[in-house]
Formats: structure tokens, sequence, C-alpha cells
């Protein structure tokens, strides 16, 4: 069975850690792929007036899987889109730190399972009066539940005993509290035990106790910043891979941007955007593959050639070698 | 010129916490204060069916300035109507690791300016069919200037020199675009230096290279979250103060909450408290009194008695009794 899977490299660094991740891909002999190539971002808009054309829209939305880059001025109008385009519900963030590499705090662990769907990012604003503007955020019980669901399956599967439900209810009572409730209510009725937390304080915790937490549930934005938080933790965006799932189709991409500051010059780090692909490898099934991916990427961390990012003066291709080297 | 202060002590540990630092500001003998004590919080809900009584109400809104300790599940309840008494639109958080005590990030000075009246706190949520709720964001473009405004006149008179406005403008467009673009004005009104930072990225960078930020100006709720990560940088909340300024008035309070797990054992540490004082000092004009205090705060963690939460096994008012003698 040969697995179609989207490509859309899309602006700065995006351009040289993408083939990096499908080089890898192509190296795992047990598993077929046809790769087809698709354009989003910023050069793309330049060039046509659209970030993200329709056919890669239709690329992605007919594909296995879909590997996703980068986007820079444009990034909020390519993956957004995109998202929704794979019926993402979910935006799962594992953050972890690496033996071997400097990190804030060691010994993290964390997944944020994100609520891909509503929230602030609805979109829904609008300026009601002269300087007196409005967002509306969207918060539905349906949703809450399924990335309860969602959150909670994958912390059994993946064996994390903590499991916590992030969320505002104290002051966003009638949101956010539906979340809470929401979220409540998926973890009691499976027996399950979880822990919920104020978002702000939640901050404040996984910052000076990473080692208590362990799958974290979130409403959209704050699974954003919180997200965010714990890559700063584990040592940066660079290690950071994420997917975005949905019903049947999914999307795979490294937590970091287009970093325009150092494209271009081949010495972008490829691991994040590697471990994304290695979460596509575990959502088409195998498992396996994925693991070994990870430990490859992990060994190279620990010990093989690093990109300046990490304080070495490898290029992605030497990183990518290494990986493919360890498989 | 006697200076009329509320003390609203509230719940837990705010009734060890306030005390202590009312006996600090008492001690400072070129100032004279009459405090007046109010109620509010979960016990005077019990027994009134009232969080925060219209006396109480009055009292802050009459007063010079306010010194309020904590609430417990009524925090939302008591400190939102509290902030708006005191026509509070700054809501000022210092971040400050101490020289002597253990930090995530022991080379923090930030100040995050957090505006204080609207975003989601303005309260305006509804469920609008059956599972399906809102919240609506408010962004003015008047508070959004107001408190940048604060924010660069602050970084001026405290000499920071790195400012940077918070937002997410890049999915919250019209609301955090409005806020950006009213901050960013008033910078290059003042011919000021910024930066501009996404939210979710800056928490990255807050944990990563906490020495590369000084002043904060941030939309409410990204102020809310981003202070209590730093609370986490430099060891905890029980070290930071707040002041919630507002034209004519102002309320000081320290970061952290009732702590119900240590209320009533007489351990809880002051420090929060009495630099919220130190606040207040500052506020009326008396920078030389509130610099004393900070110093003699300062002083006693680096090598006085230490409540429990540092590492020590004083109490409060062993802490409080070293820091009033060395005033
Ligand atoms: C680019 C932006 C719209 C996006 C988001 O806010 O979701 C990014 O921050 C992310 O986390 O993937
Ligand atoms: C208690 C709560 C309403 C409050 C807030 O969200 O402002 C608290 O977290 C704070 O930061 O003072």
């Amino acid at each position: 069975m040969t697995h179609e899977i989207a490509v859309i490299p899309g602006d700065g660094i995006g351009q040289e850690v993408t083939p990096a991740a499908v080089e890898v891909l192509e190296a795992i002999d047990t598993v077929d792929f046809d790769f087809i190539e698709g354009e989003a971002g910023d050069a793309v808009k330049e060039a046509t007036g659209e970030a993200l054309p329709q056919e890669t829209r239709d690329l992605a939305a007919d594909a296995d899987a879909t590997l996703f880059g980068a986007a820079g001025e444009t990034a909020a109008d390519v993956i957004l889109p995109l998202r929704q385009v794979v019926g993402s519900f979910a935006n799962v963030r594992p953050a972890r730190s690496y033996p071997g590499l400097d990190a804030v705090q060691p010994d993290t662990d964390i997944v944020f399972i994100r609520e891909n769907t509503e929230g602030v990012y609805k979109g829904i604003e609008s300026e009601i009066a002269d300087g007196v503007t409005t967002c509306t955020r969207v918060i539905t019980e349906d949703a809450s539940e399924k990335i309860a669901e969602y959150g909670f399956s994958y912390a059994k599967q993946n064996d994390y005993d903590d499991v916590t439900i992030a969320h505002k209810a104290n002051v966003m009572r009638t949101t956010d509290g539906l979340f809470l409730d929401a979220a409540s209510a998926v973890g009691d009725d499976r027996g399950a035990s979880y822990d919920t937390a104020l978002m702000d304080a939640l901050a404040m915790h996984l910052v000076m106790n990473p080692q208590d937490y362990g799958v974290v549930i979130c409403p959209n934005l704050a699974g954003d910043m919180l997200s965010d938080l714990a890559a700063g933790l584990v040592g940066g965006l660079g290690l950071l891979p994420s997917a975005n799932i949905g019903e049947e189709n999914a999307l795979f991409e490294p937590v970091h941007g287009s970093a325009p500051d150092i494209a271009g010059e081949s010495i972008a780090n490829p691991s994040a955007m590697i471990l994304s692909a290695a979460m596509l490898l575990d959502h088409l099934g195998y498992d396996e593959q994925g693991d070994a991916v990870r430990t490859a990427v992990e060994s190279v961390l620990d010990s093989g050639p690093r990109t300046p990012d990490l304080g070495g003066d490898a290029s992605t291709a030497d990183v990518t070698a290494a990986v493919i080297d360890e498989l």
C-alpha cells in the first residue's frame, strides 16, 4: 500500500527542513510513500496573490497525510485554513527534553493536546464603533468533549499518568466553564484520574515543576501559549514537532516558524520536522517505524552532529544523514 | 498629612500577610497612615451572602489607597470588582529574581504592565445555543493607548531600556491588531525604542532569555499568564507584588492567592505583600521609603530568616520582624 503524502515546504527554513523529513521517510523501506509537493506561503502569495492556492488545499484534502514546513508573514493565512482543510480537531504538541542537550528544565516530558477548531481562532471579529473592537470567542460542548476524549485516550495509549485540564473558568465562567465541565465529565465517565488547573497558575507550575505534568488538555489559545512556554523549557522550538489530527486526515508540522534570519544558509535544525514525520508514521499505523525515527533523532541529538542553534556547526544535511544512518 | 489606607486581608494567608505589611508601614515614621479594615472573600460570603460587601467597596473607593491580601474561591468576585472600584487601568507586576534565592532563571528583572479593564475580563458571555457559548473580548483604542502611555512612562522613570508590546495580532487581527497599532503609535510618538512580540513566541523567549526583557506591555489575559510564567522563573508567587493603578486611586496586592494548604499555620511568606506595600509607598510619592522597604526585604531574602516555601523554617512574624529591623 502506497501512502499519498502532500508535502508543503512553504517559506524560509521550511524549504530546507521539509526535504530533510522526506528523505528520512524515504529511507524507511517498510513503508511506501508517494510525495506530492504543493506551494504555500509568502513566496506564492507574492507570485499569485494567494498564500494558499486552491490546488494546495485540494492536495492536502485528498492526501493520506500532509507534511507542512513553515510560512513567513502569511503563516496564519496558510496554517489556519490548512488545519481546517484536513478537518483537524486536535493539535498534539509533545515537549520533551533530551539527554545531553542544554535545557532550562531537563526533566520535561509533556504533551499538549490543544483544541484546534474554536476559541478566538473562529476569527469572529469586528470594529463595532470607532476605536472599539470585539473578538467573539466560541466554546462548544461538542468540541470540548472531543478534545478531552482525544486527550484522555492519548494519555492512556502513551502511558502518561498525569492528565491536566487547563482553563480560566474563574474569569470566563460560561465559555471556559463549559470547557472545564465537558472535559471533566469525559474524565469522570472514563474513571480516569486528572487535575484541573487555572492556566495562569499552570504557566507558573510548568516553569517550576514540569516533571509533575504529563498530558495537558487545553483550549486553543491557551494551548498555543503553554506549548511555546514548554518549548522554552526544553531548549527551543527547533525540537518540537506537532500533529494536527482530523477524523480521516492529518497534518504534521514543526512548532517553529520560517526563521528568516537563518533561511538559505542550510543550517536549520531539521529535528522538529523529522520528529513531525515520526508522528506521521504513528498516525498511519507505523508505530514501530515512528519509534525508530525518534530513537535515531534522540541518538543524533545526544552524540551526533549539531546545527548552530544547539551550539554545533553541522548543516541540515549533516544532521539528516546522521539520522538516516542511525535508522 | 495622614493617608487613609483601606486594608482588606480577605481569606487564608491574606489574614496573615496583610497585617505583616501593615506592621512594616507602621514602622516607617516619616509617613502617617490611618488604616481602616474591610471584609471580603469566602468567609464574609458565607456569613452574609456577599463576597464583596458594599461597605468594603465604599471603603476602597474613598481611601487614598487599598491593601488587599487574597481571597479563596471567591477571588474573581472580589478582585475584579475591586479593580473597577479603584478605577484601575494598569496592573503593574514586577518579576525579579533575588540574589541568594533559588530561581529557574536567576537573572530576571521584568515588569509586566497589564491592561486592567478589558479583553475577556469585560465578562460578556452567553450560551447562545444549547452547548454553544461565547465570550466577547473587547479591545478599545483608548484603553490600549492608555496602558501603552503608562508602560512607556514606567520604563523611562524606572530606567528599563527594553520595552516589548505583547500581542496575538496574527490571529486576533482586529482586536489585537488595534492593541498593537495603538501601543506602537504611542511608542513612535515618544520616539521610544520598543519591540513587538507574538505572545506565544514571547512565552518561549521569556523562559529561555528573560534577561533580554524589561517592561512588557500586554493585553489583560496575556498579562495574567505571562506574569505568572515569570513568577515561575524567579521562584514562585510568594515573591511577586503588584499594583492596580487608577487615575486617583490604587490597590496593592500580592500576586499569590489565599494558599488554603498553609493558611492558619503562621508560616506564609509575607514578602510579596510587603513588597506590595512598598509599591503603595511609591504610589503615594514616598519613593525613598518604598526603596528602603525593598532593600530591607532583599536583605532578609538574602541572609535573613526564611519561611518554608523558601526552604527555611521561620514564621511570618520572624520575617516581618527581620524586615522591620533592617529598615
Ligand atoms: C501562525 C499561528 C497562526 C499559529 C497559531 O497561533 O496556531 C502558530 O502560533 C502555531 O502555534 O502553530
Ligand atoms: C483571581 C483572578 C480573577 C485574577 C485574574 O485573572 O486577574 C488573578 O489570576 C490575578 O492575576 O490577579
